[in-house]
């Protein structure tokens, strides 16, 4: 799989820097690249406990992207998947760490536990206090003593976070730590593996299967499952996670895109997740959104938390940090009714000879050219614009007692409402929209040309066509424009602008857009003809 | 592939209700399933002009996860890549518009003009003031009169939508819309075509190769590109767009993932983006995150609009919906010298005949013990033990001379020094910690013993290991608790735990916990019996 980085051994500075750049100024780092990948709140100043994790890379926007106020103070980048080096681990403590001293939050890894530990206990000979929490929250394996840490991180970093922003010293931050580490349980799903990069992916999952009970770091899962749909995948990871879960609390959830679900699926899986028996107790939830990832992977992890009132309010506070999307109350949905007015009061019948027997013409007219104008889209098109005309005026007609024939200015919206419903495709809407946009022109008092004029500007507005495109406006718009001097100058406009599309090579609007110079060149564009036939055959009556 | 979804006829209702469920409470929408599909602001009460978007869904976040305070008040989803039906759209329209009108941000598709043309027109009828800007900040095709919508739309909600937020009127809100479209150029790169939800996937983009120009509907790019590395990726985008970029301006960007980029590799491309030519006149940047994407494509899209201070001003307010990234000043990054304290002070060497004598025979135990240990550890495991024991025992009676002998205390955190730095692996490490933990313990007054108890407790912390977990500590735990009774006492104890390891089947910590019980039964743990060895050893001696 070909992938957006440059040289692998770059990839963990570079987006670092990349994040740093784009953090608004939020974020430092220390000089100690290539080794050394230390990124820091610019606005630290020791004068609180410190709140430092970090780890392999390749899970972000963790941890970096949760550095700010009322979450990390520092995160200690390795390479993917690695641990960080002692020395890493160890000039990010002493980096921020003041008098109110440090806590490391740790994923339970053997090397983050190693590297971490020994840093931490080099720092402590410096006289700094440190603490150091194991975050343990995978249940996938519940026969090990050693469970991963996966996204349920995220709660210790906001709940410990709020805590030591507070002001709170290293004891209760710790304490509060250890308690959410307790209460925290996850579980992952994936439907494909990840990339490593600088690797050949491995497709260890057949298309039909999904793996249950995943790390963040490309192990397999701890089984495959057959996968049918959204709702079964969901209530496979919640058995899991309520074999757990006391029946009597209540808690908050943290949904996690593993890199490369979609966010339409990341919704499905929260509505999953929240109409399920668990998602009734559930009483906030973070996400969906990628906070713990596993670069690429195609999956999702759940977490949950047992909710108590002092955890409640370090989830509810507000950060700057984009990565952390929030945690919201889980609301049934609310609906509106819906509005008024969907169905439109369709104007009274009236009756009118004039008009009638003008309209009646006009739709013969329509209806007698249908051969013709085919043959003409067959030339450049799928030949049915003929059909589409013929069918739209053989509607007209019938609906005529129907129509407000008396009054013109419900007429056009009338005319309007009637093509919008009975005739398909592009025109269709586009003259549906001529008609009502030229209604509501006459409603206000226009004369008919400049009424006429406003539905034609409406409708190049929305179909974005001027003249000379090589649509039907190519002929609509001159005759317009020469109506107010009578009908034959209208017909001689429209003829020769439609016999002007002949020599267009080029439609820039429309299907036509995509048909080949060749094609085109030599014919007349049926909508334009179609007008320029409709003002002759009018003016010849007239 | 398989993707987290149902039926396919309800992937956009059901990710919308988990969308609302997840809101907070911020979304309410009409109740119109299956065919209007609106999401509403929750707190809208018409008093201000109202923002409407939508289109096809598949893009999400974009449009109903940028409903709220700030930005869009009502979101119509078709389903996906198809534009929502005339009626859809007149429902949102009717639903949120009040006397101060509604303006209708249009992406330039033609189903989505012609939809939202015609219901707009509906809505006029009804006495509304409707209007509607086109978004076509897609550069990808420059002949092309009708430029496609891609994620600059965003830049037109964020700063339409803060005007009419502030009260604004129509005309003021679209006049600042359509400033935002003429001022906005995007441009898309994929490595990979997205999936349609219920349809196979087209492999369409070879390895090696990328698209370039493309759009969010799974169409092919306008050209295909050799693909070598992010950065020249970013550089055959950001030639495109300079193409257009007046040099005297300055920019915000928004960095777009189309859906399955991984965080680190969209922070990659930030790097690239921002260190360019470009980069060095983009003042602010949105993103990177997944804003408006085409499902899951593994591409990515960049937006730049020329700056104007009233643009500044929409752009930077806050919003609450966590879709919207926020928009940050580019910065340079600003390293931080490396803390001091990351090269151990070395304690001045010291003389100590008893103690030199005492080290030194431990050390030779250690070494007369590797081949019985690597042949007890080659019965579980890779058989270095020995190995490894006696490489640290021989590195520490090489650097005996410059051990400060003489003061206990620091010699205990200079044996875990030298250990962390000689001996690999994690046992290395724990040893090491082991040293500097009772050290530290040795130099707040404790006793030898008191001080190497609180060396095995910070072993333990770390390592995660305890008594019965079949690792040395099932030895070393009952030595050091017998050692005030004497070494007699001490050595009988960690024999004692030793042999206990040979009956436990089953690891619980360490690369032992991967092996079978078959090869572990009847076989002392190698690192308990080496334990055992040099107490007996000891004993013997004293």
């Amino acid at each position: 799989m070909t992938q957006f980085m440059n040289k692998r051994e770059n990839i963990v500075t570079e987006a670092i820097e990349g994040t740093i750049m784009a953090s608004g100024g939020r974020l430092f780092r220390l000089d100690g690249y290539p080794h050394i990948r230390v990124v820091l709140r610019a606005d630290w100043d020791k004068s609180r406990v410190a709140l430092v994790s970090g780890g392999g890379s390749g899970h972000e926007p963790a941890e970096a992207g949760f550095v700010g106020p009322g979450m990390l103070t520092a995160a200690v980048c390795g390479d993917v998947f690695a641990s960080p080096s002692v020395d890493a681990v160890l000039a990010g403590i002493l980096a921020v760490t003041g008098p109110a001293g440090c806590l490391l939050v740790v994923k339970n890894y053997t090397g983050d536990r190693l590297n971490f530990g020994l840093a931490a206990e080099r720092a402590r000979a410096f006289g700094l206090k440190v603490n150091m929490v194991i975050v343990d929250d995978d249940i996938a394996l519940p026969d090990l003593p050693q469970s991963r840490g996966l996204a349920g991180t995220l709660f210790v970093h906001k709940i410990a976070g709020a805590l030591a922003e507070q002001g709170r010293d290293l004891a209760a931050v710790t304490r509060a730590a250890e308690r959410v580490i307790a209460g925290t349980r996850s579980i992952g799903m994936s439907l494909d593996t990840c990339t490593v990069p600088g690797s050949t992916k491995e497709d260890r999952i057949a298309k039909g299967k999904a793996e249950l009970g995943l790390g963040i770091h490309g192990e397999p899962g701890v089984q495959q499952i057959d996968f049918t749909d959204a709702e079964h995948a969901m209530a496979a990871m919640i058995e899991k996670l309520s074999v757990k879960a006391d029946h009597d609390k209540t808690f908050v959830a943290l949904l996690n895109n593993l890199g490369a679900a979609s966010v339409l699926e990341m919704s499905v899986l929260a509505y999953e997740l929240l109409r399920s028996d668990l998602g009734k107790r559930i009483k906030f939830i973070v996400g969906p959104a990628a906070m713990m990832t596993s670069l690429d992977m195609r999956g999702v992890s759940v977490s949950i938390l047992a909710l108590t009132p002092e955890d409640e309010d370090g989830l509810l506070g507000a950060v700057a940090m984009s990565a952390w999307p929030g945690c919201n109350a889980v609301v049934e949905p609310i609906r509106l009714a819906l509005p008024d007015g969907l169905t439109p009061i369709r104007p009274l019948a009236s009756e009118h000879h004039a008009t009638r027997r003008f309209l009646t013409y006009c739709c013969q007219i329509m209806i007698a050219m249908e051969a013709d104008l085919n043959a003409l889209d067959a030339k450049s098109g799928d030949g049915d614009t003929g059909s589409t005309l013929a069918g739209a005026a053989s509607a007209l007609l019938g609906a005529m007692d129907k129509l407000p024939l008396a009054d013109h200015t419900q007429l056009y919206r009338a005319i309007g409402q009637e093509l919008s419903q009975t005739m398909g495709g592009s025109s269709g809407v586009l003259l549906a929209i001529f008609f009502a946009a030229a209604g509501d022109a006459a409603s206000s008092g226009l004369t008919m040309r400049a009424a006429l004029q406003a539905g034609l500007g409406r409708m190049q507005e929305v179909g974005g066509a001027k003249p000379g495109d090589r649509t039907m406006i190519d002929a609509l718009h001159p005759a317009l424009a020469s109506l107010d001097d009578g009908l034959v100058a209208a017909a001689a406009a429209a003829r020769k602008g439609a016999n002007y599309t002949a020599a267009l090579s080029h439609a820039k609007a429309g299907r036509a857009a995509y048909v080949n110079a060749d094609k085109l060149k030599g014919h007349a564009d049926p909508g334009a003809e179609a007008v320029a036939r409709l003002f002759e055959a009018l003016k010849s009556k007239a």
